[in-house]
């Protein structure tokens, strides 16, 4: 299921070719190179001059990201939680001392870290919320290359085709070459609309949903480690990330279970 | 009422049919498979590039919702939490613990389970909460798809139209050929505003207003269960309770009486 | 004052008209049966589709309240709290209970029914906050069709034209009927872009500033009822009421004394 | 600096009609009733439709506020307000009495008259803050009609141009008249691009931000206000409210003692 | 890595220059002066219009700082930080007096000094918070000419092509003239839609993550300030800061002891 984005370009590209070879136009006329030039390199541009330089440096980051995303397991997440909150329950909250350098994931590690430490729990709250605050500003500024190319694009590709049309119309006692002329500049308008509403803009979209899937977990996380840093009960703690866990999602009462006894293990 | 969205769809459907076959154009044209796969498939794409493969998986269920949407009784739903804090107030909170069983409601059933285990209030209210953002969210992807299709069929019909308009000129030298193939190239212009405005969007306001509706009835059973559990007078919830409703579908003084007579029983 | 928008609707046809009509064109081709149903059914359908058949059955009541909304009297109703106030302080909240059954508006009816039953003052601002917000979605939901329309209608002209351009290019060998047929194509697009324009668009802004002015007056309301409740000052209660009037509606220093004069005596 | 509107739109009406002058196209051609009746009494039509009639009375006055803005003397207001601070604080809050009458501006001395009138602190803010919530909507009301103007003026030019093109295809087969006939047609675009574009949304806009800097201008006068009623120093009171100027506008020391000398006369 | 605006609008322009040479126009004809006066004079004007004259005459500092913005250090600024609040713990508050006047940044200088001064702690925040809203609110109207800018030029170019258009169908009788005329009038879309997303949108873009990334960098020296007032403990400080910076520019424990030794120092 995550390679969406990819399986989804792939699918618009070919139903559009398809159709089009059907009506009987030659699909590569598409490779024109002085509509590419004008609306890529336009578009790249200024987005850059929108964005700065070194968002578009990880840019090939940011591609892999909204194509390949880390897998987000939340109910392994609060198993993981209840885990440890039942070791520092049943061991007291520096029995995690040992664990914390185990945890995979850094936003938990440094979440469990300040609580082994006996850090004040508002400042353990301020800090991680100082953290899920800049990873938010960092998602907005990665996917505004995208949203902002979605948006000049389409105008490159305009911009393309009026190029296209001042030519033309400065050759209209050429008849015969018109129709090619018309045909290639209004290729710049295909690639400008298509590469935004096919790339550039469900991109920006992709983006700003695996962002909030994302923030959505860090704030289930935040709330479990609170709980362990406040000594609730585990079984509480559970019932309230388990609130976080889409209801299908949700194991029953049985798998629940078996997944804490295997979680304890493991944090023993 | 319930059938809205379908309704809609076929009159705005008929309505424009038999336009179009007064003004003498032939209805079946819009039948053309290049203008179909270009728009519908080209569309469907790039809405999985932007929303992820998962979400399409669901679109069954989610126009099947659109379409027959759950009946959301508030006067019943606020007859039923009177009914519990009565029972509630007469035999003690541990007395509704058979009750439990019996709702059908998932979510009240979970409120009125944690209020009888006698978990903390405060705790109550942030389960039930994270329980509604994290709805409101999953309501959120849901009609993300319809909403992005929105966006992006309109644009894919110029695809589609300049890409028939490209196969046009290079044909200038036979013109009898061109009002046809300029007809089939408009095709896919209305195919993309036609299925963006006569079902994406519509489809996407009307899964949004149905998400409100719901949320305005988790809200208004919250306050109840919140109520139950602070041992609120019953009189004093339904009074709450009631301010939710539109005035219109208020019971009178009468009604009123009456159902809280039947709610109880059924409580009792 | 209060039929600014029949009159509005009335000015922009009228000058449409008339310029129209000076440029040459016979304004009756706008009366054009294929147009409107494309146009007009098209458009009720998806707007049925987006919000439901439900507001639909209301609209004749929304036109007419955007027609001709009700007078919202902010200084009456100022002088009437006032006077309530006044009584309050003198003869203490119950001889408010002769008085609520005289109340007119449903609101303050509640309101003060509320303050005089003794209804703890957190519970009185719920309860009316309640409503607010239920009455400010209602009003949402009152005006979607409208906003919805708005939309849909240039978008269903578009459909109309595209379609009445197929019929021309379709008929490109009979020369002589293309001129009619073409402005014919166009009239979809002028019924779609004036109904918007004129009717639906400014109807939803229309409706969505009464719903601002009513939610004002509301608050003003509330602040006054709790007011009450809390035994303020009426001098008070007066100050702090008459900061939601506007300074032009303010009645001068021997007006308010004067209103005060009457509105004792009325509520006495 | 206070005529930046005007100017604007005489440089943008200056720099159009020299353009157009020197591409060889006669700029009065734009006097074209049919064209104007249809984009300005269509506008105003629909504009009065969305907002009320009311608020159109009023359009003189707008448009005066927007062309000459009044001044908003940051410093001035500091100093003031530091200045009776320090007679408060010198000769108690009562010594204000007598002041207030001289205050020009009703904001100010409506909450210096609170102040003096000894009214509890928190009922100060409150007032004073609903006067602003007031003045806010006040003002949204004001602009609405040339920020709906901006929206409606462009597309009564499409309804203008569309209405001149049908009258242009029933008239094919006249070709000599078909050129003058498209451009009057075209005229209706020009006037509606040209009306939203020089005027009705820069003065929205414009309307917006003067707004935005009298509620600056406010928020800094109801700080000042509620530190003359704590009792604080004055020199606090300075620090508070000199973050409210822009740096550059900001007097250096010698400056501010010079005018605290100046305002401590003017005040005693 | 700063010159990133510059940067990208040479390639946009370079690129759209040599689609357009390969095309086979002439670049050179987008320095047609009738199109220049009519996009950017109109632009200017209608910018000056919404936005005041005032803020136009710094469009030269504007596009300073959208080319090449300030550095903004934020580990420096962290070390900068808890050196200070090493030597308060370490000396006392009144140690910093010295430092301060060597602190370059106003803002921190500022509030270092109302530290220094025993200024209340809740006053400290306030007046630094207020220097941050006005700030917000000088950004927001800094860049509010290019984002007017933005929407004008592209109808000002609409405008420009439909004066041509107009000019054009009164010589249809010259038809030798047509194709130059037509050209010529496509050259102020060209214009305007070039202008407003290769310069405008662009930087009111990059103008708005500027000023976001400013306020970053303040609200965390803001809390840095805070916690030396607060009397916290270096390294809890260090914590807490660091959350505000990207992973990836976080140091590692060992730089981290470098720069704090380095820091100490140059604070002592």
């Amino acid at each position: 299921m995550k390679f969406g984005t990819a399986v989804g370009i792939v699918i618009s590209c070919v139903g559009i070719a398809m159709g089009a070879t059907m009506e009987g136009t030659n699909v590569a006329v598409v490779l024109n190179v002085p509509a590419i030039l004008i609306v890529l390199v336009g578009t790249l541009g200024a987005s850059i001059a929108a964005c700065g330089l070194e968002i578009h440096l990880k840019l090939p980051q940011l591609f892999k990201k909204a194509i390949m995303p880390d897998d987000l397991d939340l109910v392994g997440r609060v198993n993981e939680i209840v885990g440890y909150a039942e070791k520092a329950r049943r061991d007291g909250l520096l029995a995690l001392d040992e664990a914390v350098k185990e945890i995979k994931d850094p936003f938990t590690q440094k979440g469990v870290q300040l609580v082994v430490d006996g850090t004040d729990p508002d400042l353990v709250g301020a800090v991680l919320e100082a953290e899920n605050d800049a990873m938010r500003q960092r998602h907005a500024l990665g996917r505004a290359p995208f949203l902002q190319a979605g948006g000049y694009a389409p105008t490159m590709g305009i911009v393309g085709t009026v190029f296209g049309l001042v030519n033309v119309m400065n050759n209209l006692n050429q008849p015969s070459t018109l129709g090619p002329l018309i045909a290639a500049a209004f290729l710049a308008t295909l690639m400008g609309v298509g590469s935004a509403n096919i790339v550039f803009l469900p991109m920006a979209n992709r983006l700003k949903e695996l962002s909030q899937a994302e923030m959505h977990f860090r704030e289930m996380t935040l709330e479990g480690i609170l709980g362990i840093q406040a000594g609730d009960n585990p079984r509480v703690i559970a019932e309230k990330l388990m609130a976080y866990v889409p209801p299908a999602q949700r194991p029953s009462e049985e798998e629940q279970q078996a997944a804490k006894a295997a979680a304890q293990k493991q944090a023993a």
